[in-house]
C-alpha cells in the first residue's frame, strides 16, 4: 500500500467546486478520482487540503490517496495529465508516509483574492480577478484588516445558508498589496469557514470604498451575525495558493 | 470630422481573426464595428495595424476610424467596453490627426510567440502558449535565428495557400529568451507575410530540437520554397504586443 500526494492546479470557472456531490458530476474531485480509477483499475478516494467552492481556482491544492498500484510516479503523472481536462492538471506527485493526511496534516492554507481596480476589465485575467472599477482606499483597508488577525469567532463571515457550529478560527496573516491595477489580499489560516475569505474581502471592499467606517470590522466580529458584514465577493477572484504541512 | 485611435486587447481563441469576412460574423473587426455603429448611430470602418489570424491574441492592436460624432472619449470607451464581449476590450482611445492611418503609418510591429517547455501544460496560461514538452536547445535557436535579421525574401515562410507576390520583408529584431519554463520569441518588423511569424517559430523549434541543422535557416531562406521550412506553429502561442508609429 502506498500513499501518494498530488499537487493540483485548476481553473475553477467551469466546475462546481472541489468536493464530490450527488447532484452534479462537474466537481474537480470526481473528475480526478474517475481518471485515477481508469488508470489504476481500482477505486480511489482523494482527501484534499481544502474544499474550494464553485468557481474558485487553485495554484496548489494538495490531495492524497492510498493505492495498491505499483505504477511509477512519472508515468502516473503523464497518464493523468493526458486524460485530465485542460483546466485541471497535476503538477507534482510525491510518495508520502502512510499516515500523511492532506486535510488534518495541514498547518495552514493561504488564499489569494485578486481585485482588478481600474475603469475597464482585463481580457487576459478576466476569469481570475474581480473587476471592481470604483476607487478603493488601500491604506484604510490594510489598517481595518488588522483586527481580524488572531483567534476570533468568525460567525459574521460564515456562509448564510450553512449551519457551521464551530466558528472559532485563527487568522495567521492578512496581507493587502497593490501591483499595477491589481489588489492582492492574501489570507492565511489553519482553517476557514465556508465563504469566510470572500465575506472578509467583500467587507473590506465596503470599508475601502467608504461605505463602512474604518473601525467597523471590530463591531462586525463582535456582532456574530452574517448580516452585519459586507457582501460575498465573487468566486472568480479567489485562488488557493499554498498549503503548508 | 474626427479621427479616433483605439488600443484594443483581445483573446483570439474564440474568433476567426481580426479581419471582417463574408463567411463568418466572428471576427474582432466586425464585432467592434457593429458596436461602434450602435453607439454612434453611423457606419464605421476600422483600419487596423495588423490583421491577426484566427486564434491569435493582441495586447496592443491599434485601430482607427473617422467619425462625425462628438461623443466624449471616456464616455465612448465606457460604452464600448460595456457592450463588447469579455474577451475584447478597448484599453485606450485617443484623438489623432485626420491623416493618421493605423496600417500605413506604423513603423514596426512586435509579435511575441510563447512556448511552454516542460512536461505538463499550464492550466492558467493554456490559451496563450504553445505547450511543447520536448527539450529545446535555446542557444542553438538564438544563433540560428540571426540570419533572418535584415531584408530578405521570406517566401519560404509564407502561408502555403496564399498567393502573396511581394515577399521581401525587413526583420528589425528577433529576440529569444527563457523565463522559468516559458520561451519567448519576440519578432519585430515593419510588415509580415501571412503566417510568417508562426512559420519562423515552427522552423526554429525544429532547429532547437535537433531535427534541422543549426545552419539550415540560411538554406531555407535561399530556397524560397515553403516546403523547405518547418511546420506552422499553432496560433494560440502568438500575440501582437506593440505597434510603433
Amino acid at each position: 500500500m502506498r500513499n501518494l500526494k498530488l499537487t493540483v492546479q485548476y481553473e475553477g470557472t467551469a466546475y462546481n467546486g472541489w468536493q464530490r456531490q450527488k447532484n452534479t458530476h462537474r466537481t474537480i474531485q470526481e473528475i480526478i478520482e474517475k481518471i485515477l480509477k481508469e488508470i489504476l483499475q481500482e477505486d480511489v478516494v482523494l482527501i484534499a487540503a481544502g474544499r474550494t467552492d464553485a468557481g474558485v481556482h487553485a495554484r496548489q491544492q494538495i490531495a492524497n490517496f492510498k493505492t495498491d498500484s505499483k505504477s511509477s510516479v512519472p508515468k502516473l503523472q503523464f497518464a493523468l495529465n493526458s486524460l485530465l481536462p485542460e483546466d485541471i492538471k497535476v503538477i507534482h506527485i510525491q510518495h508520502v508516509a502512510l499516515d500523511f493526511h492532506s486535510r488534518y496534516g495541514s498547518k495552514y492554507k493561504t488564499y489569494r483574492y485578486t481585485i482588478l481596480n481600474r475603469s475597464y476589465p482585463d481580457v487576459f485575467k478576466r476569469h481570475f480577478v474581480y473587476f471592481y472599477p470604483f476607487t478603493l482606499d488601500l491604506k484604510i483597508m490594510q489598517k481595518a484588516s488588522r483586527v481580524l488577525l488572531g483567534r476570533h469567532d468568525f460567525s459574521s463571515f460564515k456562509k448564510t445558508q450553512k449551519d457551521q457550529k464551530a466558528t472559532l478560527r485563527n487568522l495567521k496573516a492578512i496581507d493587502i498589496k497593490k501591483q499595477g491595477h491589481f489588489i492582492y489580499i492574501d489570507i492565511t489560516a489553519q482553517g476557514f469557514l465556508y465563504h469566510m475569505v470572500r465575506n472578509i474581502v467583500g467587507t473590506l471592499i465596503e470599508v475601502g470604498r467608504g461605505k463602512f467606517p474604518e473601525d467597523s470590522l471590530k463591531k462586525i466580529l463582535v456582532a456574530k451575525n452574517r448580516k452585519s458584514a459586507g457582501p460575498t465577493a465573487p468566486a472568480c477572484g479567489l485562488c488557493l495558493m499554498r498549503v503548508k504541512y
